[in-house]
């Protein structure tokens, strides 16, 4: 993928060449997930259509739904104006989130704290528990 | 904001006590674009009702549309699991993007490289002018 060198990527928590990845819904457009992705990650995603991601936590490849089976079928990939960036417009297979939820996004913050407002899929434990 | 206890920052390219900032329209659920708060920028989004962020670039605080009359009214905040970004759902007047856009996601990847996708519906050079 030649646009890699278009992009300006960061550190993040002291993990060099990242871009930030928004994952949404390709239809309802709904903002699923945030996450991170390095070259290989990208690149991984281009050619296969299903979103790979760099884990800042466990420092590795990350396809997501390895664990969960809750993979994301990538159709269009958009890039900000900066290239530090991109949008993953997927298809996604069950919740987005390892918490149960439709998406990782399903708390608002309310006068008096945080409030849950999205729509739980899965019983977390019941889905990882096999790793 | 008693909140902000309850986030994880990151510390990108140096800068510490980030969280990623999404902004969505809150009627289209297009995302307009991507950048970073810290607590000030978060309170004072929440206080006021108009996005505030940390300008990574200038490193300071920096509201929306200062320069360019292009702010965006806040009317709610979610919040994600691991509590390191939200997104702020958002009226934006005029264009998201610096560059003259609609949202800062105005390129899609091709096989032939990026490919402009989005509205152009100002031009940069008149709107920023007078800094």
């Amino acid at each position: 993928m030649t646009i890699w060198d278009e992009l300006k990527t960061r550190t993040v928590d002291g993990i060099e060449g990242l871009i930030t990845v928004i994952v949404q819904d390709k239809d309802s457009s709904e903002v699923l997930m945030l996450a991170y992705a390095n070259r290989e990650a990208l690149e991984k995603t281009a050619e296969t259509g299903l979103a790979h991601y760099y884990s800042t936590s466990r420092k590795k490849l990350w396809l997501k739904g390895e664990s969960s089976g809750n993979t994301q079928k990538v159709s269009e990939i958009l890039v900000d104006c900066d290239g530090d960036a991109v949008i993953y417009k997927a298809e996604q297979k069950g919740g987005a989130c390892h918490r149960g939820y439709r998406t990782c996004f399903y708390r608002k913050i309310t006068e008096e704290g945080l409030e849950t407002v999205g729509e739980k899929l899965f019983e977390p434990d019941e889905v990882y528990k096999k790793k």
